[in-house]
């Protein structure tokens, strides 16, 4: 029997996972991932972890076909970072520092292209071999994947679907520092945005309060049927279709997969930028399929694998 | 010695060119093509020509790598075409039909993603391995390069970067049907577009004549200083960089080539593109280079022929 391994660093914790080269998980777990010192500790941390579970299983060397780590940064085609959000790392070697440090065949890529990679294989969009993801969260992430492989990028910045244009009369800022990026209306905060804008010039009765309210609230109150709750979810869908129109002129996706904690909101939610993305996207784009994530806070590590597994 | 075959099939010539594995064009020719019985003759005219040409020259079947095909419609990553605007096909499996015909292994592609990929390994784009190139014509096409691989997309349909949306305010239509697709207003005709819109509303003076204006004339002034032209070159800019901006946020290239008859122009159109692409793009993808399409009318040939060495 052969294995990999998915590793998956986020801020607070770096998530593990041990496969078997079909794709069965037989064991996962976390550390904690320590930033200080411009994240120093971070990969001997994993690399120690990984090796401590191989001696734990009786796994031998020769029979790991490789590690695939997904990072919160841009990550080139060489594995290479310049620089983190929320890790420490500023320049970084991280496939040739984990290969040096597990002795194993590693493989870098972003956490939300790799996140995309394990939707592919073992949830949302399994089966298929063009996929767009889109992670609507605190921000908009997404991964592209085109005949199978991921859009890595010339910076390793290829997939940032969260800040194509989709209003350039908006006046605010995203975060990015531009105006009108898909972002600022499809995240958990865009949505927010929407409805305290709604809220402020609405003269209709509503449950949503301008001062709490929360995407989640938006979503439940849709589902009761409230009226400016639908209003804010008609423009949430227009925008997020007409985004999603946007990067299927460029990918010409088979599926279109929707994770991040926004999409908890369920199927009511793929009913608003479905009809939407039909409206706007070009005519030989327009059947594409819409699904859900389905691998929660997993995709991480199983795409983590897949890529050790594709790179065989 | 070993040989491979391109060929760019258009709506009245099909072109086609012998070339030498290292990428040496050691002949070209044309064909006309006959479209009628729905384009029935086509393909067995092409296969007919290469066969003379391999007899004429003396090369041996198990010395040809293959034939590289540019169709001008979209094509499967199986080589299935389901119409043409053009040729008068249908429903037509066009690399198993060609295969048939010559006995030699066939790749077939999109004509703007295979003239692409001609500029990527002979023109404008050489040595990159992440570049996207627009072709501004009558209308507006694109090829999306990702590590060195088209991006073809589910129907075949990658790359319609002509038909992102530029302009949501947009109340004209584009001969796709929808409303503000880039198409409308950097392609030849959309600049002409532009220019009739500005001189209906000017009252500065302009050597543009509201009747018989064309790209070129624009061209022509903006070089020459008239300022009703600039202010034309920069709303074509405007909608031009912010078009890139958002292929970029797809598909983070090295490099942008802009080619088709409008980008005669020069580099005064690139000076319009490249500043208003900076203000535009993520802070990743501001730095991405800007270059003219250098292979003319022989970027289709040389693709195809590129299609077929990358098959091998």
């Amino acid at each position: 029997m052969k294995y990999c391994f998915g590793v998956d660093i986020g801020g607070t914790t770096v998530k593990l996972g041990v496969f078997e080269e079909e794709g069965k998980n037989i064991d996962k777990w976390e550390i904690p991932t320590y930033t200080e010192n411009e994240g120093a500790r971070i990969l001997p941390d994993i690399a120690a972890s990984i090796k401590a579970k191989m001696e734990e299983r009786g796994i031998a060397k020769d029979d790991v076909i490789g590690v695939g780590v997904g990072v919160p940064a841009p990550v080139t085609a060489e594995g290479v970072v310049n620089g983190t959000a929320n890790l420490g790392w500023k320049y970084k070697e991280v496939k040739k520092e984990m290969e040096e440090l597990t002795g194993l065949s590693a493989v870098i890529g972003n956490d939300a292209n790799v996140a995309a990679l394990g939707e592919m294989w073992q949830g949302g969009g399994k089966g298929q071999k063009n996929m767009v993801m889109i992670t609507l969260g605190t921000g908009v992430g997404s991964g592209f994947i085109v005949n199978g492989k991921l859009i890595v990028g010339e910076h390793g910045a290829g997939g940032e679907g969260g800040h194509v244009t989709v209003d350039y009369d908006e006046t605010d800022c995203c975060g990015c520092g531009n105006k009108g990026c898909l972002e600022q209306y499809a995240s958990a905060t865009g949505i927010v945005r929407l409805a305290k804008k709604k809220l402020a010039v609405t003269d209709k009765a509503t449950v949503l309060n301008a001062e709490t309210v929360t995407a989640k609230d938006v979503w439940d109150a849709v589902k009761a049927g409230d009226e400016v709750a639908i209003e804010v979810a008609e423009q949430f869908g227009k925008y997020l279709g007409s985004g999603l129109a946007i990067m299927a002129a460029v990918a010409d996706p088979a599926i279109f997969v929707i994770g991040g904690g926004v999409s908890k909101a369920g199927e009511v939610l793929l009913s608003y930028v479905e009809k939407n993305y039909r409206e706007r996207a070009f005519f030989a784009h327009k059947n594409a399929e819409f699904a859900l994530a389905a691998l929660g806070n997993d995709a991480g590590i199983i795409g983590a694998a897949k890529l050790a597994l594709d790179n065989q």
